[in-house]
């Protein structure tokens, strides 16, 4: 991916001398924003591109050892075949056209009940007109009696909600605040290593520093006290660390962490001062029996003082849970203990940008604010869900045992979120192959899997990994018929890939 | 809206005494990212802000002079009360929701072929899939089809384009390319005076330098050879500049650029290697006999060697025109000339935040695709189009004249965009007075008619404008019974106004 400096280098240095050789750019590799150059987004990096030129080229007829890609590299569940939930698609279909309420004698008064109420929220009662930049003031009022109901009653308000295109982009713009040049330091945050690569990719492009703790993927990747404080004083020559990331469940390990664990990670936040981000998109998505989700919120509020003060951004998405509606854009953050003053220049960062999708926000209304038991489309939509969970729960244990039954290969519980993240030996011959071309080994594996069977994984060296260590991530997503002809697709891969290499 | 520091300051030694006073935050005004404290985006600040809480006040009972808030502030048609173009809305609930393709009969067929061509390049044929981050094939090659219409001819590449949620978006993304710390000197930007505070406001927040040309009022808000130098010659002791953005039609000054305008900008962006944003969202939105949009890729391209190699980012937006589909967060950016190294970053960090609303490039793919002639949607599509013009014309020469007849008022010719921007003489008295108050003198008046009239505009210094000189932006967005409404309560409280302050 990288290009190679010293051809620029040659161009610049000729464009100075002479304008009839092609000149060189006003804007170019060598003077433009260094960060968004460093910048690393492994999910859609070259293991992804290469599978899109490779559907491309077996749609031009090319001929390849298999008839397709299967596509396990990204959360994306509607791409790998998920059906849309009837009632958020009527509801946005409705808020869209509105004229359909009247026509269209097949829509459930629920659905239609909804979308007027949130179209009488909507500046002219249209989807078309901006909203307040935080977000339609139903949708945050709905969002903040979900996460009160989630969390047994520890109230939320509508007004620490703010709606966003994407949780992404939340976790963005909480990200900012904590930029400041005229700091002593450089401002540290800690993420999880392995993490989604938003974060190291964002603080690449903020010019934060990143202070990687490592998950302990013995314990089924939980959070180590010993292993933070390490991280944190190591670091602490370099950077003012100010914040702590969380991501539960994990993404990419799929753990669900305990409230214990999520005890001992507030009390060693609380103790260092560090803001807390918890990524809480896959909240919805647990599957092991012995594992529950507990909110960030809910354990520093039962905790008590001093910890109940602690400032916190928590994250959730439309895009995840059952609903997987990824191309919506719907997201937001509940900010807990923000300084007022603080938060007032949030939402003046984000007025800039006016405000998020309108029907994006429709599609988070459907996310916290669901059909209820009794109403006409409470049936259905229970129905839906509970199969795609329940399809979700039985393919998390279905991938997990199969990576396991790998050669070389060992994957830990996938008790939540969309993927599993197996560890792999690859022979030492594989990691001189791949070193001698400039490639992570892990990478290498999976590029060699990608144009042998079509299988597109993520290599963990994308998400970061302890030295030594080799891992993948695929999602949980393919359907069972596709996952089975995945499996076999990647056995005999793997068992020639092993031979070759041993 | 600038709290005291001085508490602030207190607040936060007391806590690193005493951890029973109030501690202070983790995230402080005092250690945030200052570049967030000192942006500001005046279309949505405190003259807007005051006008929501009006409402409010208004929906208690509380009794103000005026009935409603009139919001001219903000330019969201729909908000305003202008409907939606039904091809639109009709392909946006086809995309979000296909079943109605089967049974709805009264869709018109070319709806349903619109949009069964977009789901058929979306993943799993959904609008909940994730797209590729720069946007749908088929939208990007309907957008380079329009684009190479537009032009009569000049060809447009697909790949050159990029999709995001709203043209802010876009607009942000590429000045980011230009941050660069390691720079000798800090990178300066150049934008017009008056700007859209978009501009102002993301300089503020990346921290790139802001070099204001002032736009000549006398020739309708030309620019100005000289002014450009001027500009650029005074600020290149403190800027590296290397960029120029202009913006056409003007937002808020409603210009539309004559063709030799263009060429001169073009001259001068040559002659110091001057890297063009071209803002022309308001390309659709051209009403004065005499206008005529021509954009800055025709420009360069016809005025050939050595302006067609310019490197030129142009920009257009679903949310203005005659759609006005704001909510929708619908926008794309046109590459002119980028180096292709530059681009692959430039894509590699969208990457990061996955892609834009699914339905956004939907409502992309109406602007750029519409009905064409002899398909079903053609007549309704051409006829509300057409009103929708033919009204803001009519619209830009009312308010034009309406505001011309106040006592110290002027206002050049509204030809384009969705603006008038007059400037206003205000008494001497009351300047005195809004000093007093710490106010700028537009900013004192414009919170004195909201207070008194409930009329929310935006004070010209949220623009920028020659010192001593003062404006105020009003929307032509008001249909003209609102319009009547607000110019007789506009009238009064200017009267009035002068005379209290005269």
């Amino acid at each position: 991916m990288r290009a190679n400096n010293v051809f620029f280098g040659i161009r610049r240095s000729l464009s100075l001398t002479s304008s009839i050789l092609s000149p060189g750019k006003i804007l170019n590799k060598s003077n433009m924003n260094p960060n968004v150059v460093k910048m690393e987004f492994a999910v859609l990096g070259p293991v992804a591109s290469r599978a899109g030129e490779i559907e491309k080229e077996l749609a031009n007829g090319v001929k390849k050892p298999f008839p397709n890609v299967i596509r396990a590299n990204h959360g994306d569940a509607h791409a790998m075949g998920q059906k849309p939930i009837t009632y958020i698609r009527q509801l946005v279909a409705c808020v869209a056209n509105p004229s359909l309420m009247e026509t269209d004698k097949s829509i459930p008064s629920d659905v239609i009940q909804n979308a007027k109420a949130f179209l009488g929220n909507c500046g002219g009662r249209s989807a078309g007109a901006y909203t307040q930049s935080p977000g339609v003031e139903i949708v945050r009022k709905h969002i903040a009696e979900y996460i009160t109901k989630r969390d047994g009653g520890i109230p939320a308000n509508w007004e620490d909600v703010c709606i966003s295109s994407g949780t992404s982009e939340s976790i963005r713009n909480v990200l900012k605040l904590f930029i400041n040049d005229k700091n002593r330091k450089k401002v540290g945050v800690m993420i999880p290593i392995p993490q989604y690569p938003l974060y190291s990719a964002s603080l690449d492009e903020f010019g934060l520093g990143q202070v990687g703790y490592y998950l302990n993927e013995s314990s089924n990747w939980s959070l180590d006290e010993a292993e933070l404080e390490r991280s944190l004083k190591e670091s602490s020559e370099k950077y003012d660390v100010r914040v702590l990331c969380v991501i539960n469940p994990g993404n990419p390990t799929g753990q669900v962490l305990s409230r214990e664990n999520i005890e001992t990670i507030v009390r060693f936040a609380e103790k260092n001062n560090l803001f807390i981000i918890a990524d809480e998109v896959y909240q919805d998505n647990v599957y092991s029996r012995e594992s529950k989700f507990h909110s960030f919120k809910k354990v520093v509020t039962e905790m008590g003082a001093p910890y109940d003060k602690m400032e916190i951004a928590s994250f959730h998405s439309a895009s995840k849970g059952f609903m997987g509606e990824c191309g919506m854009r719907g997201g937001y953050v509940e900010f807990l203990n923000m300084d007022s003053e603080v938060y007032m220049f949030y939402k003046k960062m984000i007025s800039a940008k006016l405000c998020s999708s309108v029907l994006g926000q429709a599609v988070v209304d459907a996310l916290v604010n669901p059909p209820k038991k009794g109403q006409p489309s409470y049936e259905l939509w229970k129905k839906e869900g509970d199969a795609i969970l329940a399809s979700l729960k039985e393919r998390a244990e279905l991938f997990e045992k199969a990576f396991s039954k790998l050669e070389g290969v060992s994957c830990t519980q996938v008790q939540g979120a969309l993927y599993a993240y197996p560890s792999i030996k690859i022979p030492a011959k594989a990691v001189e192959k791949a070193r001698s071309l400039n490639q992570e080994p892990d990478f290498f594996y999976a590029m060699q899997l990608l144009e042998t069977t079509g299988i597109c994984i993520v290599p963990g060296s994308g998400f970061g990994q302890k030295d030594g260590t080799y891992h993948f991530r695929s999602t949980i997503l393919p359907p069972s018929d596709l996952f089975k002809e995945m499996l076999k697709r990647f056995t005999k891969f793997h068992n020639d890939f092993l031979a070759e290499y041993k």
